[in-house]
């Protein structure tokens, strides 16, 4: 599989290293809005502008940009040329995404999936199965402690932020009571949400409100906003670590005596090293399913567990 | 969906409970192998002759007999009549069940999952997902500690066992090294296997032999087979607890230094009634791709999670 990468932030870096020790993955090249003598890359590097003169070359392109500004102007722009894969993750606004990226994809014969991560995507997953297994049960997710890629990119698309990054953190109550019992929480019952930015005094009040404010990332949660200068924020904000748990408390049985209990804990010492990992699998998903014409825009729901099994790099055994 | 259920043993007992609190399926009848009038059941109650009549009536057919010698014999032959379900469980041997029911199922115009439950089923599909989103560990399973099922119908296919049970039980060693280190561990490593047989003293040499030299359930294990009197039996091994966990670690970035480590762990109070529920689930998606004219044979690699998403009795949300 020929990879293009467009974008060379945290993801566009951690998905040039998974792609490099990956045997079945060639680099075409790392394609960036930036100067190009300016990008350190491990790969070839060209400018954005040229993307267009490998469309015979690469079989599927990867847009690691931000996701909450970018990804939904650039994918279904570029899936009109391209197969691609994303990142977006902004939970609510998935299915208006994949609809835009379908159209792209069905009226030019290209394949897509969005979304690919660790959440949304691999926690995703665990999520529906355990619904549709264990039926009495609550599904509750935490997310943290660890930087969001999602909520950071969206602090940074503020107008006068300079620096930002974003902990969400889980309840400690919050935790226990889905370890135990079958409880409903809202998201916004789960997680905390600590920002750290780096802007002009004279932009913070404002900045504060358009962070408080904003939809679907902080408006109803509780959410910290601390501003601080740039040394401390390069000295102190360098982490890339996060975690994902999913508990499901069910009961079966005449009386409701048989309990059933699943958890599952996921952690990341680099939160874009594992997003890289899952948006690699899903760009040889593509390859798989463009070769068989399969055409579309899709997302994990959509792929067949046994399309993965087939484009493995390395497989280890039957799974089943 | 007008449900049927094949076998009344425990399998059978869990997904009659289980169909009559789903407010989408309406139970057919339980059928039997046994007399009729000795079996105390819920829901109606026929002898398994009588089934040829309701084929007409029952959209899926729930296989509940024992996996190791009953399903690879009767799934097959009533996929030509029926859509089914069954739980078959010996994993080195799915892909030549799945065949065979596959057959079946196009020359006649049938839908089948077969293999369904915990495991194989809920926990294959997280292996198969930790396998592709974290290429560089290794996924190691545990069970237990908790009783077989199919492991149990094994020891009870046996010539002269009046009464048996299985326990699988993990090695402490083993768990710890699969919680620390990408270590890969043959089955054989990670578990212990002890059984109680209840049978005449004459038998017993004979049986133990059968028992330790059955491929793919006990030979090549640390087993243990113990003797006992019914009495003893029907006392002391009443429980159908169980667990299954899932351990992967694997690493990225340029020296390998990032660890991302997963971890699931599912309890159970009641292994039959986990393994009804996936049934189910399984039926639902049955019935759904029947309606849409795809036959054939699936295991839960080949359905997209969405099939099941879209037949879910109840939607908490969209999980993604």
């Amino acid at each position: 599989m020929r990879l293009g990468i467009l974008g060379y932030g945290n993801i566009g870096r951690s998905l040039e290293l998974a792609a490099a020790a990956a045997s079945d993955v060639e680099i075409v090249g790392v394609f960036t809005r930036r100067d190009i003598s300016a990008v350190n890359v491990r790969s070839s590097v060209f400018s954005v502008q040229e993307l267009d003169e490998y469309v015979d070359y690469i079989d599927v392109l990867a847009v690691c940009y931000g996701s909450s500004t970018d990804l939904p102007i650039w994918t279904p722009l570029l899936t009109e040329r391209f197969n691609t894969v994303d990142t977006y993750d902004n939970h609510q606004c998935i299915k208006a995404h994949k609809e835009r990226v379908h159209t792209a994809a069905v009226t030019t014969g290209h394949t897509s999936m969005i979304s690919l991560g660790w959440d949304p995507g691999l926690l995703s997953l665990i999520r529906l199965y355990l619904a549709a297994f264990v039926p009495s049960a609550t599904v509750n997710t935490f997310w943290g402690k660890g930087v969001s890629q999602g909520h950071t990119e969206a602090l940074l698309g503020i107008k006068g932020v300079i620096r930002a990054i974003e902990y969400t953190e889980p309840s400690t109550d919050a935790i226990t009571l889905a370890s135990l019992i079958s409880h409903p929480l809202k998201d916004t019952e789960r997680h905390r949400r600590i920002c750290y930015v780096v802007a002009d005094p004279a932009d913070h009040i404002r900045i504060r409100e358009e962070i408080l404010s904003m939809e679907n990332y902080f408006s109803g949660y509780d959410t910290e906003v601390h501003f601080i200068d740039e040394d401390d924020f390069i000295m102190y904000h360098r982490t890339r670590s996060h975690r994902g748990r999913i508990y499901a408390n069910g009961f079966s049985g005449v009386y409701r005596e048989n309990k059933t209990s699943a958890m599952f804990d996921l952690e990341l010492s680099s939160n874009p090293d594992m997003t890289a990992q899952v948006l690699l699998s899903g760009a040889r998903a593509v390859h798989y399913l463009h070769n068989q014409d399969r055409y579309g825009a899709y997302t994990v729901y959509d792929i067949p567990p046994n399309v993965f099994l087939r484009t493995m790099e390395k497989k280890q055994g039957s799974y089943l």
